[in-house]
């Protein structure tokens, strides 16, 4: 018999049990060996449930206890989720998190401590939900080698965006919609300034490219900027704005990363995901493109893929599943002021020839960008790739002519 | 070291030996242990190329040669594959294979032998081609309740269909386009008939549902009858008409399983699967929809999924990776005909209205089905989900009314 502890009974916490519960039978199938939870670990009470005999509020009894070999951290935030990983890890347990704080923040060093004490560390839930996504990338996808992902990671912000672009609502409602149906806490700040996002495609990186990529590292803005003329901007060239997480493999071994809207060609598998949906494109040299699916949050997709990790750690308890990378180097993520980007730019005009003749000099060559709508007194284009910082410098000089910016948005017409 | 022999040295094979020498470096980091391929066995000659010292033109020397841990069948088709592969599980080498028709026709008999000599049979590119689909299916999913699957398997009819749906290309023209692109084989019926996409869903359903699922079991139509009207009265109902794979769990602990056209709406996320791309929905209790998109056919991406899982094999050799299924059962699967489908009907008529009038006592609740540019001389309705037997007689009725039918189309508007 494996005995498991749940440390947090929070949303992803009651999940977790109850479709270790639900399913159970298939699940101990699954598994080829007889589980059990016997801690829930959580400050608060929960009298009335089937299971409520299993509640601790102390972390010595998991510890301790010999007996168990699998810990589920659901908690949420660094500490004490960090200190109780590492010491259950130590101790030769193996560990499931959702929790991508941590994930990003300790992934390396928890991968290593698991390696060197015989025991498992698996985060399937940390990105994508539900979705099938880390163990696709570290098995599925081994023989090929990964150029690039970029995916929609945050199903909070792309709800917003899915409302600001089929049903014309400014980012304000649309986010005050959200909250109201729970799709977003009341400080919503992790999710609509991109840390959420980042926290994923920093896992995303560490996994597929095999070094510690760390949040601080990776450039990210976030959506709160966006207003519904930008939205009809990218619907007329042809696409629509989402929030996107990207990581590339670059020229000597290193990978730039980032996280921004993005103006997204229609035609592109990830602008039709919308509402609460995560989408996650991986492209391989031998695979191209392969895009996965699926709700990136939520109790229960959440839920079942902590549960899955639970599975494969119950059938390989003693023995180690490779998954691994190595810590951060510094260096290693390129100042994304050296990435090339095409921008999309709008400005306040009162003369638009003038105005797109005084900046083509500086961005070199651009192209109109027309919006039906559009405010009569602003001009908008779009540049050719080029570096951050140079279009950076550009952007100053266009406001030492007196021309004001009034928005900028990365266009990625190539994933 | 862990010598692998490669039999068969056609697209696929030839993919397999490149990719695997290709991202040799970090294939043999991933497997965590030494291998080179040993042998290529085909009976054809292939001088010049760097490893034309490894082909040899008999089964013997795999079969034989006890350093051969892993064999790759990449010969399709069902004999001699059948036989070596059979051999090689019963001698305890590990298999992998892409050959969808052996798995279909053989899969649980060739997975209890592997059980039963400690070696592994795995067979990721069997299904999706490069597109990680089983192997999420049996781990990451592994604590849902998998209730259905449905998909396009199949890549060929998708690129003729995408032709009919966006360039208004007939059957005909865009399936000589496909031929011309090398898309489709000189002689398209098993890809147009809907076998491929047949065998597919058969080992889609087995794993998923834990029952061998024979093709012959399995209702099959083809593309063949689609026509240029039926392609706009699809799109003048929101939607397009897809190749549909589809499997689901039914009461009393048995499936149905089709694959034939259906009508699929625009929002579905199947819909926007174009070209010779492949996507696949799975339902779960928990998670929800997830779709994995990518492409389903090819050299390289299939010979990816293949090294894939020969990293995997090599990282399991003497130890069991998890996938399996039972027998097959008699009245396991239902008979379609018991199976409830709405259907959108076409039929020569002279009077819309007398026509639906008639056809109503028939068919319960229908919908007239209209189509700008319908030819004047018809009638389209659409029937509530009614079962297929009841369906058929509804038709002959109305064939018996002198009302003849074009074409009758399922309508999946539900994935």
């Amino acid at each position: 018999m494996v005995y498991i502890a749940v440390m947090g009974h929070g949303v992803v916490g009651s999940g977790v049990v109850e479709v270790f519960y639900k399913n159970n039978k298939s699940i101990i199938s699954k598994a080829g060996i007889d589980m059990d939870i016997k801690y829930i670990l959580d400050i608060r009470d929960f009298p009335g449930l089937p299971y409520s005999d299993k509640f601790i509020k102390s972390f010595d009894p998991i510890i301790n206890d010999p007996d168990i070999k699998i810990v589920v951290e659901v908690m949420g935030g660094l500490e004490p989720s960090y200190t109780y990983v590492k010491r259950c890890l130590m101790a030769g347990k193996s560990v499931v998190t959702s929790n991508k704080a941590l994930v990003a923040a300790y992934g390396s060093e928890l991968l290593e401590i698991a390696k060197n004490h015989n025991a498992n560390f698996l985060f399937e839930a940390s990105v994508g939900g539900g979705i099938p996504i880390l163990r696709p990338i570290s098995q599925c996808l081994a023989a090929n080698e990964i150029k690039e992902i970029a995916g929609i990671l945050n199903g909070t912000t792309n709800f917003i965006l899915t409302k600001m672009i089929s049903d014309g609502m400014d980012f304000k409602s649309a986010l005050e919609l959200a909250q109201k149906l729970g799709y977003a806490e009341r400080d919503p700040a992790a999710d609509v300034e991109g840390m959420d996002a980042c926290r994923k495609i920093c896992i995303l990186a560490s996994l597929a490219f095999g070094k510690h990529v760390y949040p601080e590292d990776v450039h990210t803005e976030g959506i709160t900027n966006l207003t519904l003329e930008d939205v009809k901007y990218a619907e007329a060239w042809g696409g629509v704005i989402k929030l996107i997480g990207r990581v590339k493999k670059i020229e000597g071994g290193r990978i730039s990363a980032i996280v921004c809207p993005a103006f997204v060609k229609k035609e592109s598998q990830l602008a039709n995901v919308d509402d609460v949906f995560n989408g996650i494109m991986v492209r391989g040299d031998a695979i191209g493109d392969v895009v996965f699916y699926g709700r990136g949050a939520g109790k229960l997709p959440t839920a079942s893929a902590v549960v899955a990790d639970i599975i494969d750690e119950a059938k390989h308890l003693g023995a180690r599943k490779y998954i691994y990378w190595a810590p951060a180097e510094k260096g290693y993520v390129c100042d994304y002021k050296d990435m090339a980007s095409s921008f999309f730019v709008r400005v306040k005009s009162h003369d638009k020839a003038m105005t797109l003749k005084a900046a083509e000099p500086l961005f070199g060559k651009i192209t109109e960008a027309v919006c039906p709508d559009s405010p009569k007194d602003e001009a908008a284009f779009i540049t050719q790739p080029m570096p951050e910082g140079q279009f950076e410098r550009a952007l100053a000089s266009l406001s030492s002519l007196d021309i004001n910016v009034i928005s900028k948005i990365r266009v990625m017409a190539d994933i």
